[in-house]
């Protein structure tokens, strides 16, 4: 039967109170500094002779300031007692960890390893909400790839990569943490194990979840670079489409203006100049030259779309089992 | 003699009344959990006191739809069991075990543990055939690169990406599954062998498929990076081109607009206005500069194709042994 | 009660006189050395029979000159002594352990072990100083990018990336000569400990504060090349911009020279000579073909800011556990 | 001594003839089944109890066609018995063993061990030889990439960076296979070594031709990317070059029309065009402004070869140990 | 008392006198197969009964012919004797071993595991100064970025990365070869040791050495990245300038040639043309627009360097521990 307490940025009598006598200096320093932005701990977790020790960071990106914060949570578990250790940050609001007290009342469970459990599985849980909610961002992305501006392009990759490394940071020493759990690595050095076989099958599926989220970062950062390439391709492309108007207009521009410089010579016998329809004349050559040229680069696909005749692409396979299973020898016999 | 109990989205009571007794609490709780988009699990084999538990994941890339989803394929053998659970995907059809049991019926084989490597077997060929399918597309792409729009490149190399990425996903946790079974690594804890020597052969030849897979992905993900470098040097090869266009025409035109523009003036005296043949004298002059400078465009190459006189590319050497055995040796003496 | 001599470029009676006499050749040679701009010896730790021999790098950046010199510490402590070797470096001024002394008098502390720690410690810290330093330059150089010129940004991007890649060079050794520390791989020889248990704690958390700026200095490359990414995006987006302004130039000024063109041409009977009103028709024309052109080029987004009812960007999720908890599972049921 | 039985596509009564009796169903399989583009097994070697089983790989780029095939030759060696299976590629001729025989014969060795090192061998020197001919290409490209086109040299890297994949992909489990056989990972199960010491420090030289093998490919690849970037760079600038050639001659042929513009203008009193030298006049302004114009853009280096007064590029040092010795400490003292 | 036996091309029978007589075949055929271009051995050691075997590689690059060659020394050490065997290179000039043989002089030693070091001392020093020469030539490489043509810089850039790939070819392997000493892994197999735990020291230091070494490769090949990087961006930003200053001419020289045009219209009655000053007014418009649009231009930066009032550059910071101490805790307070 374990007892929770839960403090918010206490005061060093505070602390000693609730914590057991043997705890360590240097934690007892640990969990009394205030948080400070851009000097956040490394999670952790450790094993001592009485305890174990953890150290927890969630990020929070507050996406309209382009900024992200991280909320500290620390515990002290013990065989009796759960302290846990929550910090106000600098720039937010601490982390909720009501949803723990919820599942634990669910579950009827008391015992503190299970506890501790409980807490790294909501952090594990808010990283993979996390993760799922930057992919669906990117998958906004590349669908807005051919609408949206660049520079909202732009911004918008280099925020999502922000995102990406700020979140990558937190995860990896979290993944580290729980390995050692899952490879009996952590637990109080004396007496019944605080973390006992079953509670070592949930953590293993608290890292599950947490190689879930490496790997799902992992394939984020790739589709972004994958938006990113995209973009850069447009781009370039885009830029020979400009240069390709621009070719159109001069040609097209300069030629009736060459012809009607040729009309505004001034030699004495110029044969076209006395008829009576050599206006009309002019124009005709103005116009018939304009069209043969428009036509041109129409054909040649620098106006009005793609080349007329382009190749057809030729469609993705679906790539199912059941319409490739067996493809692979078909095709070589 | 093992039975083999086939499952399609189990509902709690069928559950238990296929499985074992012993089944673990979260291997049961995992069974259930219905297939979530976005939420699969890991890939993974656990060796068990009673049973092996085993999530497998199959990806299926919907083209038309720019989509990917995730069959789900659990299993739970004990030496006289096979429960193999499959689970509809939210937005698919669930995963064809038939080709298993057909070969299973063909070799007459009934042990539990082969069951399990026929179906890992099955997997691993998906995985071969899958990548094959995308190589082939990769070719397609590298043959099309110099015919389709740079629009339609683009999509494409982005599209192949994606389908990399997923597969590539899926298909690392199944090759370190496996290599578990090979390296003895995971069996049932007690009594004589689920997975006893004879079938961890079969099991190496299974990892060495996924090997094969992993291989054949990164020479996917090389050869599409090779194809995206030669796209985006065609680009912008093609930019230098048209932009030598457009100075061909500004040159080509400005030209006779200078020269007509200079009898265009009002001087009192300019002699050849007075020509009879002066008009022709005007028309001789465009006519001559636009014909050198057409030649000498010509000549740089900037228009109708490639310098003349350009250097020949030397051949490449046929790299068969035949040919150039030796000729290291040979060359240095 | 251990001894603290603190000599700064000793002469090698000095040298001989404070060290203890078992120290080995090689080493005193190291600590004789002087310091040499691009031959630093690389930060370690050596544990041996009676002493343990420590050498550390501080990298400072002189900015104005675009330079970076590298203040060397030596150290080597017995369980009586800690001899600290300081080297004034070619182009600055040597390292100040004044800080070192003030903790060691306000922690009343005065094993030997206890100021070695407090060293390492005080370098660790300054390398959280220079990469937190570092870190707030780039968040400048992100703030700046749209404003600054290209010059400009090119400049600041290459500095910041020397000194992170001057940095990195001198923290890696220096974390990992701390880990063995951590590992217990390194103290005295013979007797008791020098760096026993407690001791090792406070490496732990030197290792920490290591390992942090590890992770600090690969998110600053990280930023570092997003925001080189996002400055090449723009020059590149800025290069279709500008073509784009010089084809509405083109286009809007050679239009209203051909119809001036038109009627300057001498043709007999050109009826809109005739009129009264003549010289206001081509105006007229002028003009209304200037606005046309103008109101289609500011539509199409070439001039005047984004295109007209682009779309909107969907704003970016706020990634606070709060608002997102549960919507992973929410989404797909 | 030992026997070499050596088939091609052999039919399972010959192979049954031909192999030892306890060979394992799996391993007949593979040497069974056909050559299959693209389904070639990866190279391996195995021991089993009284055999080792070896699978390997020879990659033929047949250049013209853009096209790679792989020769397959598998291997049984028993203490008595050699026997090698080639296979004919679906597209091309099988490997050819006549120079292990020669060499076998010439050496007079007939252990089976010393057989295979023979076989192994050949296959290490074919992939030096390989390597080194690619190498000799990379260097051809380097010396083409100024005078080549874009095209060529495009299609070209795309070429050579297909045949590095290809042999790559070949060359590494080849290298892993023999590394378990200078490892003393590898022999028969039972009774005398098939492989014994003096045969393994054989081995030991293959391994170490393979390990040269692998970093010359890395060196290959990186000579590519060097020659891929500069070729990269090339065009970037390519490209400026050819918009300051447009800018020239839009500067060199509007400032003339100009002029004569300004002398076609119909006002009442121009006092230039009373003159009797007034033609000349306006030739002059036209020579002169476009001599100077010429200047100008000479002087900026913008036509006609790079701009005057440039820097001198210092000269790359030797980089000799009798040049450059002691420098390093000559320089700081 | 050892001997050292120095020979330089030795033919068989020479090197059959020189070696003891236990030494194995293949190292014999090593130490007669002559050098040959692009087939150089792998740098090793290796320890055998009754001998210790080496092979070292110096890269010598002779930069007038951008061409590499290697030089080879191989050692054979028993406690009695070394015997170094020098190679002539096909291209150039064997190893000059001149310095080991006054070092050992000075330092009065004789013991043949103390020669090895100082061979191989010699070799690791040579790798320094060579680094060291690189980075130099980089630094000279980055501040001629702003003043050299493309064309020197790009063939520069190629240069010194040919040069770094050569020499990390062969430190990699020398560095893994002096690490089996420092790990105690080679050495004679019978009798007193010949790399004694001080010479083991001194390899230490060898090894610190070739770390360094291979420390201030990566840099090398970081910074020449970043040169890279900065080139390819002062590029792109130099065609911005060079559109920016097309399109600048263009609005200049088209404006007049309109106004020009204008007057130049044969209409019946266009006031300005009957005016005595209408010659000037033209003129005064021209000068008008001209003025104002460079003006416009100006200000926009287009011209004339830097926009007008553009943001300074905040400076960067001096990171020196003095004044950013502490600075991480004040910002954050």
């Amino acid at each position: 039967m374990a007892e929770w307490i839960d403090l918010l940025d206490p005061t060093e009598e505070e602390l000693r109170g609730a914590l057991p006598r043997e705890i360590h200096d240097r934690a007892l320093e640990q969990l009394l500094t205030p948080a400070r932005h851009d000097d956040e701990p490394r999670p952790r977790l450790e094993g001592h002779d009485h305890y174990v020790f953890g150290i927890f960071l969630v990020p929070i990106c507050v996406r309209e300031e382009d900024r992200v914060f991280y909320q500290e949570v620390d515990l002290i578990a013990t065989r009796e007692r759960l302290v846990t250790v929550r910090k106000t940050p600098e720039l937010g609001h601490p982390f909720d960890p009501s949803p723990v007290r919820d599942s634990a009342e669910a579950a009827k469970a008391t015992r503190a390893g299970y506890l501790v459990y409980l807490l790294v599985d909501l952090i594990a849980e808010y990283f993979l909400d996390l993760i799922d909610a930057l992919n669906d961002e990117i998958d906004e992305l590349e669908d807005g790839i051919e609408r949206w501006t660049a520079g909202q392009i732009r911004a918008r990759i280099s925020e999502l990569r922000h995102d990406l490394l700020h979140v990558r940071r937190t995860v990896a020493p979290t993944r580290d943490a729980v390995h050692q759990v899952v490879d009996r690595r952590i637990d109080v050095g004396a007496g019944p194990e605080l973390l006992p076989r079953e509670i070592e099958l949930d953590f293993a599926d608290v890292y599950d979840k947490l190689l879930r989220a490496m790997d799902g970062l992992d394939l984020s950062r790739d589709l972004l670079s994958s938006a990113r390439d995209y973009h850069q391709a447009k781009i370039a492309n885009d830029q020979n489409e400009v240069t390709k108007r621009l070719t159109v207009i001069a040609s097209v521009l300069l030629v009736p203006t060459f012809i009607v410089g040729l009309y505004g010579q001034n030699f004495r016998r110029i044969t076209e100049l006395a008829w009576g329809f050599g206006y009309w004349w002019s124009w005709g050559w103005i116009l018939l030259t304009t069209a043969l040229q428009l036509g041109f680069y129409r054909w040649l696909g620098w106006i009005g779309g793609d080349p007329l005749g382009r190749p057809k692409l030729p469609p993705l396979r679906k790539l199912d089992p059941r319409s490739i299973r067996g493809r692979r020898r078909a095709s070589s016999t």
